[in-house]
């Protein structure tokens, strides 16, 4: 499709705009007319920019309250039109959008709605100008599509048509199905809004809280899904009102905007492909391959130096890992425990290496296992994903990789066809006592992310890799709120939940100003027996978050615990969460490893699901406590 | 009265929190079951600390889901209950807030609900404790006070009252007149907050959406109104759950939760005295000296140094002030033009000459004209403003003065007993030409706020001053979205648009950043002929700010202008607006001083009552313009 975007969806001067338009790869752009007004260049200026950064002025907009105006307007209103007629030729765009008269002493006579865009459509039509007509869900006496669509029959001008918004029919709860029936040569211009659904009221909700398809709650293929099969082959443009978008980077805004769009097409063109009648026209729809099955995280890679891979090696072993592999070629260990792969990564001038110059000891990799590595990196490219390719040595496989928003890199790992493992090819391995404190595997990994990274986070793990987005859950903090949302692999195999926090002294907040970006937040591995795993990691020294005993005497109230039972959840600093359906949760927490990331161990009972969000608070205040405690210690 | 407040409405650890509630002034303080769970110490340790702070325990809360629970887990909701006694007796508070069960599998029979608060009672009144019964907007069966009161009523327990949350009923439309009716001694404890008025789930409303009174859009004088008249003199708390709270520095905050509960009494005292019938107890509320009649800003006074102060005085040489004075004593000069008097200070070892060291050239002090100058003191400082006091010399006058939040000052300024005005006692003044500009007077004075600031700066206002507060507007910066809420006097003769952003690169938040503070945006000034204005000082040199032409074309097609009006508002950069009511306003900017402050000449048609809200995106457009430019000649 012809993909287009409205420059007041993003932030900056119009120049800014249209050359972050450009680089995300969209054909065209809407030009809102503040951003002209405001603008010191003349419109043949911006014409010869457009040109030049090969994007096509698809739209200028908006015309407001015209069709239905007093009477005694009308002829001055006409003036206006032709005064925007210049400059849309000025600007060399043949379209323009006319939005429903939303004044209150317009008229509403169908007749004269019908006669007023005739007479308009006219005028444009001896310059061979266009009139897209637009229901706003806030029109005086026009706001559905069905509306627009009659009049625009009656008044039967080839200069005239519809321009549909999936906003203002989806706010309103409209059905998009008879969009189907509108002649799609008659459909001028297609802009696509998602948003959450919020009970408010419709223009404010418009104007600030619109976000991108797949963002929000609208059903978005539902929408585009009737306009394909009306025929329409024209641009599908994104026209986002949407406050934090007026101050995010326009480059990386833009390029979300574009994946959105690309992430829509696939939604739509497979809700088509289930219609009984073939759709014609299904292949102008992006159609990248097919999403692999996955099968849990193959093995995580940690960026270190030599003195941080030490003490991080220590902390593995205190948890139960044995070293249990050395690459064959450089400076990289393997540590291993039950299906749970580590990798410490102190090779110089390598990608961990620059990694950790510029992060500190960090993850700078996660490789997840897929079937066909080939097909699921040929995915994530078309997908704008920004592969990688590393330095491979004789013998070596050369992994498929891609760069995660923060660049660390997502390994697409599969067993080579001779059916070997990474390890197999790429390191010396020894036999190791398999599972010296029962961890079994790594049950999630939490990220923390700068507060406007979320959507970014969430449409590159549900676009390249065809994850889900669990929703939202808000978590206090002592100094804020955190929100977390997870995403998933749809076998649930892989479980990344993703933390942000609009305030400047949180825990997460604090993790990422010691990253210098986003990192991981924690790492918690599944386990059977968490008593016993937690014994023996304490005998073997290991720092646990200490939890306060208030906690456990609101346990005592809670829940019917025997003293005795409490006592060693006590001891042992484990949390406790019971779900609706009686899942348990038992869960532990490390003290934070040079002050950056810390590990879990987790024991779940009767399919508890979730992450003991329960806890979280007493985690985030114990946390703040250790943070001042360490503050305090480095003052001393 | 007994002022509280519950400890889930500040950010932090515990002794955090019990530290700013007790350096803001309350009596009491109301513990959250969480902040006492989070903390590492034991609840004796609490009670100690608040007994060395000086303020008292009010209440324990909340105990959740008991009265109505399954029968076979009552005996169990006891033992929960008897373990929060003790915890109580250890915290040394007598009561504790026992919320409406809102549980899906409660029972809504009203003689269950009768017996089982009786038996919660008589658990309590064995230790000498005390249960407050409070209505959530979202229990299950009782969500009202009335219902509240009828069970407490039937259960008749001496243990037994009623708690009031104005939330709770304010949310659900409820009417709070019948509070009078139930008898003083039987309302055990009152929890005031504000809201917004939204049209949400009224859970998530009241968990993120509560603020302190007066920051809201709730009847909150009318909510307790009644309350005073049932005889009831117990602690008035705060209990706000709200997202931004939970994040803000809580001395500041507690600080203004204090003040907002003062403006509420005084509120309330208002509408009480208007009672047919006298109302015991009144003056249990506070009671600040009324407040003054204003009459227009006295004067400005910037601080400068002997450089910054030349190149100020060129400027407003330019925009037609005339030095028509020298301080006695001190390096201070007096510019005037019509009826505005700019002070600039440049005296070493004084007030403005610190205020310029740590913010550079900036209004240090705004003057405003009172009839009683002692009153208008007397008033600030009940209401906590800091009084200042400054070096006065020889035969001057000492002006009474309270700080702004941002640690500037505001002069209250009468005339003497002898009816002589602070120029004829302080300044050496000479005649000049009166009005060569023909600017008037300070028509508003806009400033720039950090963005968590509003309410803080707004309650000062409303509180110490008297002043209201418009409505909140949202203008668009090409870098994100700026706030604008203007205070006033009642009589309209002092008008401050307050500005924030919470984006980082707009003008506000530029302006921010070169005060290092908050300070004064722009200053307008009014004049009866705006072309005649600009024309003069054009001639003087003045550097205005340069309007795109675009936005002319614009005007063109709006409104019916004839081409020579409009070449000559284009040529002097001159704004134009019209109101609904065919009020106009022109307006021009100039450049601003140093990258920090700007002027404003404006001119008022037809009653035009707003400030050009409509031309402030191209205004800023122009702002962010011409400080790229700016940071280019920076760089050549």
């Amino acid at each position: 499709m012809h993909r287009s975007i409205a420059t007041v969806s993003l932030s900056g001067t119009l120049p800014e705009k249209l050359e972050a338009i450009a680089a995300a790869g969209f054909d065209g752009v809407e030009i809102f007319e503040n951003d002209l007004l405001y603008y010191d260049g003349s419109p043949r200026e911006i014409r010869q920019m457009c040109a030049d950064l090969g994007i096509a002025i698809t739209l200028f907009q908006p015309f407001r309250d015209f069709e239905g105006c007093r009477r005694d307007r009308l002829a001055r209103n006409i003036e206006r039109a032709e005064r925007k007629f210049d400059l849309m030729q000025e600007l060399g765009t043949d379209l323009v959008l006319v939005c429903s008269n939303a004044s209150a002493d317009s008229v509403g006579d169908r007749q004269i709605l019908v006669d007023d865009l005739h007479l308009l459509a006219e005028h444009a039509g001896k310059r061979n100008l266009r009139i897209g007509y637009e229901a706003l869900a806030w029109g005086k006496h026009v706001n559905t599509y069905q509306q627009v669509w009659d009049i625009v029959k009656a008044a039967d001008h080839p200069n005239l048509g519809v321009l549909l918004d999936s906003f203002h029919t989806l706010s309103l709860k409209g059905d998009p199905a008879a969009i189907a029936d509108i002649p799609g040569d008659k459909i001028f211009f297609v802009q696509m809004a998602d948003a959450p659904i919020l009970n408010m009221d419709v223009l404010e909700w418009s104007r600030h809280f619109r976000c991108f398809p797949g963002q929000g709650e609208f059903d978005l293929p539902g929408f585009l899904a009737p306009i394909i099969k009306s025929g329409y082959t024209g641009p599908l443009s994104l026209e986002i009102f949407n406050d934090g978008f007026r101050a995010a980077p326009p480059r990386a805004n833009a390029a979300d905007g574009l994946r959105s769009l690309l992430y829509l097409e696939e939604k739509t063109r497979k809700l088509l492909e289930q219609e009984a009648a073939p759709v014609p026209n299904l292949d102008i729809l992006f159609s990248p391959p097919q999403a692999d099955a996955y099968d849990g995280i193959e093995f995580l890679e940690f960026a270190v130096d030599e003195a941080q891979g030490a003490k991080l090696t220590n902390v593995l072993e205190q948890l139960g890992f044995a070293k249990a592999g050395q690459h064959k070629s450089k400076a990289v260990s393997l540590m291993r425990q039950g299906d749970i792969n580590l990798i410490l990564n102190s090779e110089p001038y390598s990608f961990a290496h620059n990694f950790f110059e510029s992060h500190g000891p960090s993850l700078c990799a996660t490789a997840i296992r897929v079937k066909d590595s080939a097909k699921a990196l040929e995915r994530a490219v078309a997908y704008k994903g920004q592969p990688f390719r590393g330095l491979v040595g004789p013998n070596e496989r050369e992994l498929a990789a891609v760069r995660a928003p923060d660049g660390s890199l997502i390994y697409l790992v599969d067993q080579d066809a001779q059916g070997r493992t990474i390890y197999d090819t790429d390191f010396s391995v020894k036999e190791v006592k398999q599972n010296p404190l029962g961890l079994k595997r790594i049950d999630h990994m939490a990220m923390a992310l700068p507060p406007d990274n979320l959507d970014n986070w969430t449409l590159f793990y549900k676009s390249l890799l065809d994850f889900t987005a669990d929703d939202e859950v808000v978590l206090p903090d002592p100094y804020g709120l955190v929100k977390s949302r997870a995403v998933r692999s749809r076998d649930s195999s892989i479980r990344l939940p993703l933390n942000i926090s609009e305030n400047r002294n949180t825990a997460i907040s604090h993790a990422l100003s010691t990253y210098r970006g986003s990192g991981v937040h924690h790492i918690a591995f599944d386990c059977d027996d968490i008593f016993a795993a937690v014994t023996k990691a304490k005998e073997a020294g290991l720092a646990l978050l200490d939890i306060p005993l208030n906690y456990y005497d609101d346990l005592a109230a809670r829940f019917d615990f025997d003293d005795e039972f409490l006592s060693e959840l006590a001891y042992y600093n484990v949390l406790y969460d019971r779900d609706a359906n009686g899942g348990e949760l038992f869960h532990v927490y490390t003290e934070p490893f040079e002050d950056r990331f810390f590990f879990e161990i987790i024991q779940r009972r009767n399919g508890y699901a979730g992450y003991g969000a329960a806890n979280v608070a007493v985690r985030l205040a114990a946390m703040a406590k250790a943070r001042s405690k360490g503050v305090r210690h480095a003052k001393l």
